[in-house]
């Protein structure tokens, strides 16, 4: 991939800081060419470090951008639970929790940014960020303050996926402990998605949906009503 | 209230880690009277301590008892969003969510046996615990998986709600920023508790709920189809 | 209690009229002090009596208001049926129910008349009444007839729900008749309630929802968009 | 009609105690034909009188017998409110409550009864009956206890909705007060009938939905299980 | 019927392309009488024949009109599955369905324009029409765009719903599969008419409901907001 | 990749009947590796042709197979409505219904006993079919009969948003008219992922949900209690 000399790399994958997405933002680093990793909470010890404070700050090159997600959780991911369906269904759900929210709008935005800098010459600074609610949400466009708030809510939800995943994958070794768990976890995700679906329904009862396609020229064009022309 | 000289004091508050009922455990302790405390997760303060090994156990006198609920989180307690009302409603949407998962039969079966003990003559331990989950679940009898995994979930959820009402109500200062989180916080529970509700339907759809009533001799009988008798 | 020599007792209790209650006030007026008595529909007993034309009017001495609540219904208190976990549950339902549909800000403000009054040095006319639907509506602040309307449906079926326990409880002797009975009539309230949460979510839609709280000086303070402050 | 010598007449009307049905059955008895009226809650006026001791019974010719339906109940019937659209709504809801109770299948048990007796040449006693939950819960054939609660449950909502549409049209003039009122009537029903349809989902979960479909020769017969063969 | 001598009648039949209706239709146009003809999809073969570009186009008398609503389905009619009890269910969906998407007031307003014409001495051209959502739409009134769509997706799923019965009742022979059609027909219906209610809970939701009902001299009033006066 | 000389090529595209992968297949074919093509309705006009009897029948060298999904619709490709949220929507929404409905798992099986072949030396008959309704359920493995026809309609309604979206997207050039075809398409889609979660909550609801995960060596393993081991 490096042989074709692009401008920037997007790389997305679970959990960062794992040797293998680690091996290839090396690789790509060293010929010199920017990334943006999108990644999952794991991934912080990949991009973060403690400063002389004690606090934990981002410490990545210049040319390493990332975002990572919080509210993108790791799966149920026991064999007594899943299977093909069982794994669909469940990023089915995330990806639905992830697009009423906000999350995907975001990174649409900030990869335009990136695109638009490349297309001009200049490569703007790669965001290094963790993801917060509000963030994910302002990108939403929600015009009412409950529909903001029932998403923000699904977003936590998704958060603590995560927990109980990781507690029944890596911690629990009884079957009849961890299923019920991972089994939980995924209803915590059901739950999330139909809620943020929730205010997805509030917004187009007050016809307010925001839409961001993009124009024939490429560029990103806005509008609320569903009968308006794309601006 | 010492002056009635109790077999035993039930204390329930928010935050048992707060002077006042700390204060209310001294005076009693001081009588011999035994105390069991209900209370939530912050009062892990006022019942833990660091073991040699830096680990964190229960640190309470023999005649005190707890039992923390980490699912009984803070309401979101700023006046731009709450009134008697919404309140009222918090409270509602958490009773609902602690019955239908088993934590309200869980002290109801523990105050019992203290109730027993006392009655014939001989106190039992007093439980020292954080209640997990799996116990709340126990005493919930369900009987479907899937049911005890909904509730499962709704048991988790009822746990972020505290992280984010702590967070808008100690941390966040402007209001544009706590409002939403509050009225988030609520939504969180309102889905929870849709999802314990969810899970008790499923149990009734099988004719399997469990109802544990006392006889005329206050004993606890218990029963799962609608129409036997509690035995 | 009588000691503390109060300027208003509010008494709340199940049919106002059984002796427990009816004693009570006793002693209370004897002391000349002010009552407020919050009670259910069988406590119209206490409060009214025919008149010349054999129509039911108030009859209490004017140091004794009641405010009648016909929408506060007994519970299925059967115990095949009944244990704690259903009991907390039923309630739970109510309270909701009594929230969403202005029944508990009725009582707010009427008790809030009081204390004024009692604050300015004069206590004005205790309220002598039979909550309407209407009356309860009007404190609630819908916006949305619609809303109002699921609002006005939720508090008709809850009066029903006496009805159905009433018979299930005193009249009907056979369990096998009267265990779906009880059964039913908490399938009217948790109906009834899930309609009253669908009138408060209209609003919450159009960002209509209205907020009484108290300001730091104890004035109630009005608002009904979200991110307002009360004033 | 008469002319045509028949049988039996069923008459279906709503207020069977109206003038127009009234003349109808006397012009019938005349000519001697058995009649079966059904109706509705208001018909009862003309089926009932006092007996000795002032209670309420059957008081109809042999030849004359009836079917109060409580659970029949009169529409908004308010110009401000009602079009033929918002009719055949109310009539909608009403009917898939009516079918999913039980209610309907009572009626057919009985006129087939009646159709049965006609081609053996013997009429059997008309039924003389006001339509108790529990005889059209039997029709219904509910398996689940919870299923026939729920279904009970919407047949005494249904009883309701009368009391509030008679309110309505008849008692209230105001129209900002009946239009409420007429619109809180038909969300009761709708609730209701969502109530009923619960019931019959519960049923279908289970594989148990009793249906009585004729088999070539006219006979009636039974089948539970979806994929059975009627019998 | 025709011995009355009627300006117009109007004749609602399934496949009016059968025996029956045409006999029917026949009859009444000897007499010069003007017929408008309502029924389903089966019945465009009574109403359309191929023009000389081969292209299917309406061919009828003059005085006869037709309104063919493929939106109106041929019930799942297996044994095995109806009774009257389902039979009535599907009927009341399709009420509904009808009802909230506009095709009732369609025709409403179509037989009021006839029935205007027929007072004032001039009958006007009768409709040859097949319904196309659209147009049902527009006498539906919706001033959300969504709840719009909602009931255009509604009225798609109806006419499905006569693909998978006609291939159930007509092409397959064996009860193991067909069974499972016509139950999933009768699902599919249902889902179209919770659609379709969902589009009509958000206009309740914006207070745009519209009316059209009667006023006392018969002419149509219309009205949106539900305390204002039909006009 | 024809260079790395794979046994088998699977490609997954919408309309194979189109330029790109039809190109793809001939330069696959002429290295003659078989392969699996799996794609959507408009994807016949490439895999079909007509026999002497005029019928439409598979058309293709023995060395290609292909799965047809006429359930896996085109997106409302209009760029007054779409956007990546709404696309990323669309796809959520479908993804959960060819996962609960069986199509994802029909599939699996299908690949896995290519994959079989493969590794045995063998590769067996590719399939060559256009996916029934009935094929995909009997892969869900539902018990539950409603569930089954609650999947079968889900699949049904799947197949009509290609109607809805294709004439929006190739027939209709006015936005106005467009707009709400593709939104109404849109709906159709989520009403029909609803019905088929519906379907999937029955079977959870008894316990009955198949998961077919793999084993360690590959072999797929079969399930249905939750707790269960698979096998």
């Amino acid at each position: 991939m490096t042989e074709m000399n692009p401008n920037l790399v997007v790389i997305v994958s679970p959990n960062a800081a794992l040797k293998g997405p680690t091996k290839a933002r090396e690789i790509i680093m060293e010929k010199g060419i920017p990334i943006l990793s999108i990644s999952d909470q794991p991934s912080k010890k990949a991009f973060y470090a403690k400063n002389e404070e004690g606090k934990s700050v981002p410490s990545v090159p210049d040319s390493t951008g990332f975002i990572v997600l919080p509210m993108d959780p790791m799966i149920g991911a026991r064999k007594e639970f899943l299977d093909p369906t069982e794994m669909a269904l469940f990023n089915a759900e995330l990806i639905k929790l992830l697009s009423c929210t906000g999350v995907l709008r975001f990174i649409q935005l900030e990869i335009e940014k990136l695109i638009d800098g490349v297309k001009s010459g200049k490569l703007p600074d790669l965001p290094k960020i963790t993801l917060k609610p509000e963030q994910a949400l302002e990108a939403a466009g929600f015009e009412n303050p409950y529909a903001y708030s029932k998403a923000f809510a699904s977003l936590k939800m998704a958060e603590i996926v995560a927990d109980i995943t990781t507690t029944a994958c890596f911690k629990e070794q009884n079957p009849d402990k961890y299923i019920p768990m991972v089994s939980a976890a995924h209803e915590v995700l059901r739950a999330a998605t139909s809620l943020a679906d929730e205010a997805r329904e509030i917004e187009k009862g007050n016809n307010t949906v925001l839409r961001t396609s993009h124009s024939s020229s490429g560029k990103i064009q806005r509008k609320k009503k569903l009968l308006d022309k794309p601006q």
